[in-house]
């Protein structure tokens, strides 16, 4: 099944493109809000239009009835978001919608790919910077096929640190997120970041621009370096918490200053969502 | 003397664009990094080396006698920092030295030009994004030669307040940027960022991407919108504290929630710095 991976590869590079290229199309033009669960959480239209767009190209090549499709905003409408052993599209058609509203320069089409519940590759496309990244398990990892690799740092207080404070605005939540921050700005460490969007942040650690990203409440996506749980556990692809670092050290010394919070997993039956 | 200010408006976009250049070379070659008064201030050779090269060719230009000049790195080296009513270029070579050494893409030649102490111009190149912001008093802002403007929003529920956590550890300031911040997400907004570079943060203010900047502890540069001292009264170009925002509602809501701390003003005397 090698062969049939890499043209599932390069066509998800391709569709992401065409994706991103709708979203720079969209912003141009007026741009019209629906709120979701907040004023903070938002969705346009652009969002569900692209999403279609993404799954509609998937499906016409590869077939709805050998692969799976799991993408961000059908997952909101209530659709089912079970990760099995069959070749799984994940995607989030407008990563940033915030940023996106508002024309702040990072979006991100995201589109993952696992098979065994294991991720084979992952295309991420920064659509307002014009950068594609991509990368395959087990192969090199790119930006506009330049070779890119994680930062080579060990010493903490030699790390920028990326996060972001979510849209969930309830005030324990909020509460442990700045505490958090503000104990691993304190280490010290060079500095904090945050683009807006999870999938430039994880793009930030591949490249080294960042040493390690961490967030509670996120959606499933790729990454690149090392990924794990909030905990230290071991990473789990549902349950919406993760730390990716370039290297072991940087993350576990940023697990050190975490504090948790309870989120609902992206399995979690939707009765109890 | 209206032509010869547009004639140094023109110059400091080249020169700017110069610097940049100069800028992304020594990214691609080793960065070495000399600490200056904490590991999370960084200097890089490149600082001094770019601000000698727009300072010298400021000076070529435009002669040394009838022109003052003010430079982050040569003021950091002790030499004054007295706004008086001639001529005076304020030069940031390298704003977001921290981005720099860490390949983050904002880093920003700022160059802004005083007459009578009020700002005539101002010139921002964001290198690694390789975007051109310039603006001229009475005149339109530009980014690449597109005219641009400040976001509409009034209704403070749907901005994005961009900051920054500055590079002082010190505990009590450290706990009132996070509790500022942590008040003004909850108003709520739709989100902070920070791009840790003040002179991008004011670009984004000007393109209408985030609505608002604040900041305590950073040194004097241009912006657009408006601007006012942290404490709602008039800004002032030596004190270091600054709102920056797209109109007075939503700069008057912010500067309701800043927990403000001392900070030198950049026109102290030296023995008092």
């Amino acid at each position: 099944m090698e062969d049939a991976w890499q043209k599932a590869y390069d066509f998800a590079v391709a569709v992401a493109r065409k994706a991103g290229a709708e979203i720079r199309k969209a912003g141009e033009s007026e741009i019209r809000v629906m709120t979701k669960s907040s004023t903070v959480d938002l969705v346009t239209k652009t969002d569900e239009r692209v999403e279609k767009i993404i799954i509609g190209s998937l499906k016409e090549e590869f077939g709805e009835g050998t692969h799976c499709f799991i993408g961000e905003e059908s997952v909101a409408k209530g659709e089912p978001c079970i990760l099995t052993d069959k070749p799984t599209w994940i995607i989030d058609p407008v990563d940033g919608t915030t940023n996106f509203v508002h024309g702040f320069p990072f979006v991100a089409v995201s589109i993952a790919f696992a098979v065994n519940k294991e991720l084979e590759f992952g295309v991420v496309y920064s659509c307002l910077e014009d950068k594609m990244y991509k990368a395959r398990k087990g192969k090199l990892a790119f930006c506009d096929d330049e070779p890119i690799q994680v930062s080579d740092v060990k010493d903490i207080n030699k790390s920028i640190i990326i996060s972001e404070h979510g849209t969930d605005r309830s005030p324990e939540k909020v509460t442990k997120i700045f505490s958090t921050m503000q104990k691993i700005l304190c280490i010290p460490v060079h500095g904090l970041r945050g683009s807006g969007t999870a999938a430039t942040n994880m793009c930030l650690v591949a490249t080294g621009a960042v040493e390690a990203f961490f967030e509670i409440g996120i959606h499933f996506k790729e990454a690149g370096g090392i990924l794990l749980d909030v905990d230290g556990g071991p990473f789990d692809l549902m349950s919406r918490r993760m730390v990716s670092a370039n290297n072991e050290t940087i993350a576990k010394r940023i697990i050190k200053e975490i504090e948790i919070f309870p989120v609902v997993r992206d399995d979690a039956p939707i009765e109890k969502k």
